[in-house]
């Protein structure tokens, strides 16, 4: 891997997660922070208007609509499918990138803490989720690597690399001091440790370390007219990275009855009961835990 | 006053809290619960395009468009303002209303737990909070009794008798079980002491109770040009009915700098970074404590 010189810092790509936005509006009172020798840094405000009218989005899902075929596709004209393409054209292409890697900055209304999702396991990613937690021991590791980067529709997929700062809980539409704190420190220290790793220069760091794999989605209880008939049971609400057994209650219906677990893994589950998920009535994703080694 | 005979269940005053919208589907498909032999209950969904757009309104708030004056203006004419007087015409008209008592259903993204709001400081209100921390040690009771019912714009103003019931926390558009219950269970408990009220077998109540009383709502800090340069202290996230004294710190600057309360009486604030009011750049409320004494 080439070292890395451009960085993007991407806040407000969900334009009711309050925490990127208002520290990149911090960052340019006052860009110290952002100000490193040996980097190229730049910010990006990435769904402003959703911020204006304070909604996530205003026609689809931005943080979906960077699939290759997708930003090459001249149909696909809505708000978001336009702001996709234009800021491919200004941190990418996808494919052969300008911008060398991106930390894309969101909220969630799940009680995750600091989260860190990395989108490959390669040697850089393997070494940033370690450094991460030696800085910040509350912090969790989720890979999503279940596909390779050319066919994530992320944002964070521009680049060669990039990752997704995702902390909670926290309301949309609010600014929670906590969040916001755990915000820039990962932040920080992402940026420390991508210095660091150029220079060849990291701290000796853990073999080994528990992070999460992400595995699925579960939907909510619906009925034959997809309805809602039930919601996340009250075990399983904030217990977010707390394992479930088969077995174990995961939904109340309505009528007073519960539906337990049935998967034949046991699951950690994490955005649970996440407010912008009931657009496709997710109730919560679940992972495996996974031992990751450094070479 | 006479009897209580009529009473008025309403959910979904704001489209995005979905407690009191998904108990009252529960309700249709199982109204045991409303069935009382000496009450007639009745329920209204008040703001349903609200809910079909998953947000807290379409034009302007709705549970602030029940003033006497605006009810009968012929000039507004939005979506909530069109609801109002509707609704209005259907549980009212306010001042010689059909209805006797509404109970209005709400949510809180502010970890208010289970808290009614009493609009009156009369027998009836005094008896009920008193009646409902007897079945619920761990509700709040706050009066907003700070203007005549008449002048109050809430829907629960309609009637001669009304309160809301809040509960919290909960993020907006998501539905929790905790919140959930004690929604049930406190709506529940207000009608069970309509019933004993009416029938004058209310069992023995302490002769006094604390109460709060609301005050004042404080403003997040703005610069010149009205914009956000600041959020609530992460000493007070979260402390909803926890003591602030003169000097204690309230607000964090994105600068970091810190503002104090400079109140001259003991605050309990509540609301403490209510989503919904960063419309109004509302922080908070503040209330006293307030003893409560039963005649």
């Amino acid at each position: 891997m080439n070292k890395i010189k451009n960085i993007a810092v991407v806040g407000g790509t969900h334009g009711n997660e309050y925490s990127g936005i208002y520290l990149l509006k911090k960052w340019h009172k006052n860009n110290a922070f952002l100000n490193r020798s040996s980097l190229v840094i730049e910010t990006l405000f990435a769904n402003p208007k959703g911020f204006q009218e304070n909604k996530r989005y205003l026609d689809c899902d931005l943080n979906r609509q960077f699939r290759q075929d997708d930003l090459v596709n001249t149909k696909l004209t809505n708000y978001e499918q336009t702001r996709a393409k234009v800021i491919n054209a200004q941190l990418g292409p996808k494919g052969n990138a300008k911008t060398d890697f991106i930390i894309d900055l969101h909220n969630t209304t799940s009680n995750m803490g600091p989260t860190l999702i990395l989108l490959k396991c390669d040697d850089f990613n393997k070494k940033m989720g370690a450094y991460v937690l030696s800085k910040m021991p509350e912090a969790m590791i989720v890979f999503e690597d279940q596909v390779p980067m050319q066919e994530h529709y992320f944002l964070a997929s521009i680049a060669n690399q990039g990752v997704i700062v995702e902390i909670g809980p926290q309301p949309q539409s609010v600014i929670r001091q906590d969040v916001l704190d755990w915000m820039e420190t990962m932040t920080h220290t992402i940026i420390d440790f991508v210095e660091l790793y150029n220079k060849n220069n990291l701290p000796e760091l853990p073999k080994t370390y528990d992070a999460y794999h992400y595995i699925e989605s579960l939907t909510l209880p619906l009925d034959e007219n997809g309805e809602r008939i039930g919601m996340v049971h009250k075990n399983v609400q904030d217990n977010d990275f707390k394992p479930i057994n088969f077995g174990d209650p995961i939904f109340t219906l309505f009528d007073g009855s519960e539906i337990s677990y049935t998967g034949d893994y046991q699951a950690y589950p994490h955005f649970i009961n996440e407010a912008a998920y009931y657009d496709n009535n997710l109730a919560m994703s679940l992972a495996r835990k996974k031992q990751v080694k450094i070479a």
